[in-house]
């Protein structure tokens, strides 16, 4: 640990940007009640929903490496703890964007710590604690670049409003997915490419409930900065979605596998959400049916039968299998905004999900080479080498 | 399983009837707040509570049964697949009732799915996955059936709000029951009815975690549909009667077994919640309380003695107590009302519960005929005939 | 057990006050949607959130204790049971404090039950269930004296409005966890002081469960009844100040302990939401990020050293550390204040810290006496002596 003691600085230095940031970090004011202050406290609900999502949902289902485990819940904690406060302060500099109002801005901050939590799933078990830190400081940064160009003209590259991504299919989970994707290809060493990630045996049942909270809470997600007017709408495309993935996991796992795989269940049922989220407040329930039908079959075949090709490609371990979950599906959901919502134009659309998909791998591989550069391991790690694991007072 | 990939249609189907169902399951329209929109997403919010109770909370009370973890909670997802999109599809063609705006409509599908839910809690761990499905199939429509008799003059039989109901007490709780009841009559076999359901010994904390989710978001389920001004009031009958049945639980399980028997918890403490829906938003707080130490006294009576002998009548096995659970406080709750309520006819009333307890176990025993056409064992099934159960590569 | 059978009265008592208590606890009335509603609406979700904080949150975070996890969820369930209409109850009556509307009542109970689950933590282990309930029965008359002479001028020792304390810094964690202190002074026998509490080695996922429980639904507890135009800003003041624990605990306990305590991270990390509690809605974004640091800070600080001198200097065994992360973050909280509310009158503010820690330490010895005069043990309780422990048929 000596060598990351350094990190120290990282909680001062974010207090002292935080400062610097001036008012909007401030209190803001009067008290009362408002059809306004309402509406503010129902998406503030909302980012309790996403913050039960990154906490419960994404610390459990990925909790499934074995003697990883204590490893997994605290690095999502640390995770989450760098990455809100962090896009809080940038926000609030007005630096890659305007600054947004006080419940917006939490929302987004959720947002990219949910993706950030993507990312961490493919080099999982190949951090340290510290490095998991840094990770988020690099990341953060990266993704709000990328939310600023495809949503507010970052650049002069896609006009305002031309890229179509309600729920963060494309700046979310694809974004997420492929930056993992670029820190694994080169934080991977050969020999740990040869050395498959042990699944612990007690796990599953966790894995299931990280699972069924990102389900139950996902239409909160791609809702949470909708209009009331159409959040029970946008809600009931994001279940139906949900729904159809379910169903067609199964049936994929069965098809493919010929036993269904637990892990196939827990996670390409959420595929459903994945790739609704670009078009959730604007496809009909029928295609939102479909869309969750093949989204969830997209994701088993990706589990099934991709994962061990993109690995072999890119010389690197997802162990998360995030692509499967958020990559592919998240690249078809915004692709399908095209066929989908009325009168979109296709070319900034498409451009868009370009942007992403090159901006995530280039800066997701230069922070590879960065946390490589402060070690890279040989073996997976394990609880012990970080945490106390010999049984004995919780308290002493 | 090959037997079975006909079922593969039914998505197929589900989409097919979705398309044919029109505009009320298209899009919607404009965008904006409103009190009447601000309602709506308090609503939905409760819908997404009722989400949680499906599936975390049935998921994890009924993972239980021993080597047959991983097929409950697929199951469970499963279920709730099916059984959401079916019901809004089959309401938006305006059959077995009027078509109901979006949010009502989501959550009358989601207490649907509470009631599929009660009723598999019965034949668990004798069906396979796609006979849970099929399951889902038949249920959903007699549901509805019995829900448009009971509440909108359905047939003629009672007039329209003469029925006393709000928290489902008898609509979903006891006919979920009844229906599970209905079609264990005829799955189990003589020898299956000889072989003990075994628990699984780590099992507990689950369940207890599944009963503390379902616990907690009781309110929202009873309130689900109630106008804002009797929310409050409504939530707290709920959670009074809940206490109070929790508290009764502990008792009657030390009086009636020696010691405290932690299923009674995990379960009987519910019944609390079962037995004030009908009553919610009209009971007196002291008669919520009184229902509570009634509704967790009876549920305990029923898990410690009246179960055995139901069993013995029925020649079925109730896997879960779905009847000690839902069942016998459910009509407890649904009689409750004539005491409790002023101004109620008793004659729709009790008419009304006894249509629902008539078509519940008579649609059960046909459900269950039926899916037992396609196969019905005579050994409990055990996660590995139809799971990979081999621990591996969690992505492999 | 028999001894214990006298307790069988409690409920009834409980109901008999209840019925006694008039109008305020029958039925309110009219049905409809308004701004006002919408609000009230808005508390009782914040309420939901805070249920879910007391039952899988604190259930879940106190299960660690080797062979005692059957009690402890059960204790939990009791617990709260007991508190929460007693509460009302008490309330109702106007007894303590003027009484509440109805939401605003159902929040300010469930805070109660939140303080004596603190209290709770420290006997833990050394309590029959019974009297758990007993310690309920004289631990809430406590609390709401605390609250009516801190927030409401009782006993015009205070000045109403002089002492801040929006989200319970002193009020409830620091009240709850010195009253377990001055419980288990006087329960804690000699021999008992010498065994150290075992921790069972499969729980550290389950309260890793219960701490995120906690952590993500704190905003919604420290704003249950603050005014919807200040509901984001203080939930952000609550995430930031837990962003700031959850990172300070982990340098804390890898520079205090060499590695990584998982305790620590679970408990300590919630500190940020207890120091925050008396300044949320008051402080900066910057100043709720440095209480969040020292709080996790000090709360580490508090496991890893002062909890053993605190054990010896009062001869008891602080079974979860409850002073550790409830007591000295609570206190720093509190006179935090000080420093962070403009304004502020320092006089009434360290009168009421000074209040609440004399009383909860005298009223906490005194129960304690009382409890031990029911039974005290020399060895810790384990599940087999009142719950049945042979695995069986779940519902025989």
């Amino acid at each position: 640990m000596n060598k990351f003691r350094w990190v120290l600085v990282l909680p001062i230095v974010l207090a002292v940007l935080a400062a610097s940031s001036g008012t909007s970090w401030g209190a803001e004011g009067e008290s009362g009640a408002s059809l306004e202050s309402v509406v503010a406290v129902q998406k503030y609900n909302r980012g309790i929903h996403v913050m039960a999502m990154l906490l419960v949902g994404f610390g459990f289902l990925m909790v499934f490496v074995r003697r990883y485990g204590l490893s997994t819940v605290t690095a999502t904690y640390l995770l989450v703890s760098i990455a809100i406060p962090l896009y809080i302060v940038i926000n609030s500099l007005g630096v890659l964007g305007e600054p947004k109002i006080e419940v917006d801005r939490l929302l987004l901050a959720e947002f990219a710590a949910a993706s950030l939590l993507i990312c961490a799933g493919a080099p999982l078990g190949r951090l340290k604690m510290s490095q998991y830190l840094l990770l988020g400081v690099f990341f953060i940064p990266c993704y709000m670049a990328n939310e600023w160009i495809l949503l507010e003209g970052g650049l002069g590259l896609i006009p305002q409003g031309g890229f179509v991504d309600t729920g963060g299919s494309i700046l979310i989970h694809a974004f997420g997915a492929l930056f993992g994707l670029g820190v694994v290809m080169t934080m991977t060493t050969e020999q740990e490419f040869k050395t498959p990630i042990e699944s612990d045996s007690t796990s599953d049942r966790y894995s299931m409930l990280g699972s069924m909270v990102l389900w139950l809470f996902w239409p909160s997600f791609c809702a949470g900065l909708v209009a009331p007017d159409m959040v029970p709408y946008t809600a009931v495309n994001v279940i139906i979605s949900l729904c159809g993935a379910t169903i067609a996991t199964y049936f994929a796992s069965v098809a493919l596998r010929g036993k269904i795989c637990i892990a196939d269940i827990a996670n390409a049922a959420l595929a459903g959400g994945v790739a609704i989220g670009s078009t959730c407040d604007h496809a009909t329930h029928t295609m939102a049916f479909i869309i969750g039908l093949l989204g969830g079959t997209l994701s088993t075949y990706g589990f099934a039968v991709i994962q061990e090709k993109v690995q072999g490609m890119v010389k690197g371990i997802d162990t998360c299998g995030v692509t499967n979950l958020h990559g592919w599906p998240g690249i078809f959901g915004g692709v399908a905004a095209i066929f989908v919502v009325e009168g979109l134009d296709k070319g900034p659309q498409l451009m868009g999900i370009g942007i992403a998909i090159v901006l995530a791998l280039i800066t997701g591989y230069v922070t590879g080479k960065i946390l490589a550069a402060f070690g890279r391991r040989i073996k997976p790690y394990e609880d012990s080498e970080e945490f106390i694991t010999e049984e004995g007072p919780a308290t002493a």
